[in-house]
């Protein structure tokens, strides 16, 4: 990790604990860490895949770019002949979005989870090579969380056996999905099945857009991009499209029909594979999506604790040296909990794909039991996460001073590219209204004896919940993981209980649902950080081996803890979960824990082992030569290309001058 | 505004206000709405000031497109012959940050404020007939809060009767300054004044930098442009520069002597004029920033509003259209405390205008006992201000759903030009130590009879407000203004006393201080929020004339302060200010309060009186016929050029057709 003088050896030097082995922790186990660092060597070598000119560049020469990188990142995976799992880290690694995301991560799970075997035999050779590229087609210019609301049609045409696929209003256009714009030549398609002038609702269809000669759009068919996104480089990089469908056939085969068919006669049939498996594609998502949560937040907390320990502000004595910021307990009681929020996904992420096995092999045995509480559990996650981590690396990105303002900064990118996690795979606050539908129908349900189970196991407990008064004297009382548990448990089910109740003097469930919303979205926040703060805890009552670990993290459990029962304390005292004295003690130990994480700050955030590459941040460079390199980043800037400015002629001349009059501009 | 369908006319037509009264209160005054509008409708009309392509241009493009905007504006200013005021709202309706900005707003003030007469008479003429163009290099590579910290030197030489300006190491070199990337000729240095080997502290000198010829850097003088900025166009329009001095010669005339002069043989002597004049220039400076947060708050209020109106999602009865997002109350629980703090800030902004003219005009006649207050009082609302609206901004934008993420949305870019708020003109941690450290003094002077004024005087009240209990009964009593006004007073003292008695703790104050300081910057912001609460329910205790406006102010300071009390629960609940049920009762009246501002929100959005120019938005449209024009925009993007994308031959066909073994990649 560079060659030179590494002027962190300091800071990584007063490491209380073995960081080789909280790496193997943070990256899951030795086999993912090795994976990991083979892949993210390969890429980072490459000068192939230097990502530091995206912010300067204009779309068209930003997406041709792209279109390279993706393309040779293909080749190259084919040379090394990597497995699946190495590919997917490869890609990862490359760290640029690109309509491969689609194809590998929409369109080919989409063919493998509703197509029929003899679908997938024809389709899946096809996309595995690449001798088609596909991209899936649901969200519309005028709809998006509502699934049920699209418009397009898939209308059966009994006489050629064919669909007619039809955008029957401009809203109607598919809007949003990546890899459509100017790549895809297939796409799976989201229309509403339409037979015999009945509505079926909404089915996934396997559509041909472009030519496989010459890549001009199919008759029928407009494409375009959708233009310019947020942010330099991020997202501007995929071409995320815009698709209208003038009555464009395809052939009855080319429905999805893993779950309904439409028989050459247009009846249409379920098959004997149960609905609830689109559910278990769903858990599937979203617990990769907490997983990303994780890493991208590390991205950020690293990049602003490395700064910190470099930059230094005030508080010189006798013409010394400044204070490195990170010793400010401002800096520290921002950036700490952010660091702990990273782990704490990080394991949250890590149960939750033990989680996703778990569904997986209950439904494939025919058990659907668990569904519900692990589809709201993943509803959730998904939400809680990906807010914290969108306003985390913002916050971090402020840590940074003025110079977090900087593309070289890496930080904006990061926001730009990450934040649309907060409304893709369902907008974070219409998940947590189901997550509290959910909690409140456990409830309504405790009196007929059916037992919570799963992350609601705890509201089986009510009674004594509702009773809980914590009973923490000292400081250190809040170390205790019950004492965190229960009082976390105790305003969790609190808060439920008190919507549910205010919920019940409604005639119509529905009106109280609306009115109390926003009180249904608190509750359901409650509960998710419930299961984060008790999945950490958990990770702590395994084995972790290596030096110091383990007291590091319970450090970083606790903070988690702490800072989140500081933020929320409202909750906490109005529910009488706590006392304002045991807030204020809380508050104390939070104090103490950040003194005790502060000299293991850097190997901390060094244990997540990005490289350099990967971070793309002269802040956050491993060796902390920062001003530097700084300087050097500034000078490739293309308005440095000269020294008198283009424009100079044209427009500053004429304005020193005063030469106007005649100027043309 | 528009000639066609207007699609909100039925939510206008509910509003239950005069909308015109409205737009003069919030313009401040019928002069100033008149004002702004003949200006603005003098830029939106002009095609040369279109700025829709701002996102797809490569930085070289747009710089040299802010270039000809900022020259033709200057030209039009002089064409119409503009007055002052004039010019400001002309440009500031251009919309696009540039190196102009810097000229009037911070090169031309130094000028005025810290040169002697002799200095005013001889660069003043140059510089507001922008024969020279000027910016303000303060801030270095490795110092931006801390300006004593600066490294860069100004060594007088008795010799030649010079000062030789010189960068000593590299994070001395200067870093940020507008307009003088690629464009000033001038720059107003900061440096630290070095006479006989001494060091008399950071002082202003004016140094020529290029030349007025060719524009070719002066000898010893190594300028260029920093970098990419957050944010596609936003201030990537703007040549944020870095500048290293070379032993740079200057005449001793260009130190700017009105308050330290130094003689030809190298004395230094203070002249008569007060040094406290310098935090004069600092409250304008930062009420200046309050009330610009104000606006940028309204702009992303407007857009984020207007399209609740117009999308519509879910809750579709038997094929009827789906719900307007705006009639949900997870909707209206985040979009109407921005709305209200919009408001909030416009008229502490304006109160911040008043102090400022007083504070002054008690400068001039010898008076400074007003001005430690000020000063503490506008560092608050400076950091209070941006950093709710930069939150704000990005809130507004996840209100939007997918499309807030579309460039044509406007919001990405206004929140990239906003977030730097947060961090110049000192970040808003620092700043709220500032204010916090001013409390503490205030408190610990209440024994010895120094009674606290201006915004502290409440806490001349302590023993009372330390006893404080609220008295709330019933939802409605939250509608007085004497209960919120005395609960925020509460709180907010009780917050500063305890801090206040746990620094006494201390030995050492400055290790408490540090030890506290998270503590300190929530007794800080408490602060501020009393401020601004105390300052709209001011506003409404004078005539407010017009049908309905005062009801509806009436209901956003109601929104204002009682969506910070439900936010800060814990606050007023730790220190006993209220019970749980009286937080349970503020809530109840929040959401009441939501359904009264409901059928008012167009209405409330249009008194900001944007035109769809300035606001840049196709989510914002004035007449709400978004879907079309998202859907024309789209094909605007360079990226549709041409059907077949470029880089379909390089590397899409041969990934299509297994060719990549030869392929150039």
């Amino acid at each position: 990790m560079g060659g030179g003088v590494d002027h962190l050896a300091p800071e990584r030097n007063k490491a209380e604990f073995d960081v080789d082995s909280l790496k193997i922790v943070w990256a899951g186990s030795s086999h993912d860490l090795q994976l990991s660092e083979r892949m993210s060597r390969l890429v980072a070598s490459d000068p192939a895949f230097r990502k530091d000119n995206r912010a300067i560049l204009g779309r068209k020469e930003l997406f041709k770019n792209t279109l390279r990188k993706a393309t040779y990142a293909w080749k190259r995976i084919n040379e090394l002949r990597l497995t699946e799992e190495e590919a997917y880290k490869f890609r990862t690694f490359v760290d640029e979005p690109a309509f491969t995301d689609l194809h590998w991560g929409m369109f080919v799970p989409a063919i493998k989870g509703q197509g029929t075997d003899e679908q997938q035999k024809k389709w899946l050779p096809l996309a595995q090579k690449m001798q088609i590229i596909g991209c899936y087609a649901q969200t519309e210019l005028g709809h998006g969380s509502n699934v049920q609301g699209l418009e397009t049609t898939a209308t059966f045409d009994p006489e050629t056996d064919e669909f007619v696929i039809h955008s029957p209003t401009l809203t109607s256009s598919k809007w949003w999905p990546g890899g459509l714009g100017k790549v895809s030549t297939h796409a799976v398609v989201y229309a509403r099945l339409i037979i015999a002038g009945q509505d079926h609702g909404v089915n996934g269809f396997i559509v041909q857009l472009r030519s496989l000669d010459d890549h001009l759009p199919l008759p029928g068919i407009t494409i375009g991009d959708i233009g310019a996104k947020f942010g330099n480089g991020a997202y501007n990089t995929m071409d995320n499209g815009v698709l209208r469908f003038d009555k464009v056939r395809i052939p009855r085969d080319q429905m999805l029909m893993r779950i309904s068919q439409v028989t050459r006669e247009g009846k249409l049939v379920q098959s004997s594979v149960p609905r609830q498996l689109v559910y278990g594609t769903m858990v599937f998502v979203r617990q990769a999506i907490v997983a990303d949560a994780s890493v991208a937040l590390s991205r950020a907390v690293c990049i602003a604790t490395r700064y910190s320990a470099v930059r230094r502000q005030f508080g010189s004595h006798n013409g010394g040296p400044e204070t490195q910021v990170i010793d400010y307990k401002t800096q520290q009681a921002r950036l700490f909990p952010l660091l702990a929020s990273a782990y704490a996904f990080r394991f949250v992420g890590e149960w939750l794909n033990w989680l996703y096995t778990d569904v997986t092999q209950r439904l494939q045995a025919g058990d659907f039991s668990t569904l519900p509480e692990a589809h709201a559990c993943t509803a959730g996650l998904k939400s809680l996460t990906t807010s914290v981590t969108a306003d985390g690396i913002e916050e971090c990105r402020k840590l940074c001073g003025g110079h977090g303002y900087l593309c070289s900064s890496g930080l904006p990118e990061l926001f730009a590219v990450y934040v649309p996690s907060c409304t893709y795979e369902g907008d974070n606050v219409v998940l947590q209204l189901q997550v509290a539908r959910y909690l409140v129908k456990t409830i309504s349900q405790l009196g007929s004896g059916k037992k919570p189970i799963g992350t609601t196991a705890y509201l089986g407990r009510l009674e004594q919940l509702l009773q809980y008064r914590s009973d923490v004297q000292k400081a250190e009382d809040w170390l205790k993981p019950n004492e965190v548990l229960g009082a976390f448990e105790a305003r969790a089910a609190k808060k439920s209980i008190a919507v549910a109740q205010n919920l019940s003097k409604f005639s119509n469930p529905e009106d109280g649902f609306q009115e109390l919303s926003a009180d249904l979205v608190e509750a359901a926040v409650a509960h998710g950080q419930l299961i984060v703060v008790s999945k950490f805890i958990e990770k702590l009552q395994k084995d972790i081996p290596g030096k110091g670990v383990k007291q590091q993290l319970e450090n970083l459990s606790s903070i988690y803890a702490l800072y989140l029962l500081h933020k929320n304390l409202g909750d906490f005292l109005s529910t009488g979960t706590i006392t304002p004295k045991q807030g204020h003690l809380a508050n104390e130990q939070l104090r103490s824990l950040y003194s005790q994480v502060r000299p293991n700050a850097i190997a901390l955030v060094d244990a997540f082992n990005h490289s350099d590459h990967y971070l793309g941040s002269v802040l956050g460079r491993y060796d902390g030569n920062v001003y530097p390199k700084l300087y050097e980043e500034a000078w490739k800037d293309p308005l440095n290309d000269s020294v008198v400015t283009d424009g100079y002629q044209e427009y500053i001349r004429p304005l020193l001058k005063q030469q106007l009059r005649n100027a043309r501009l």
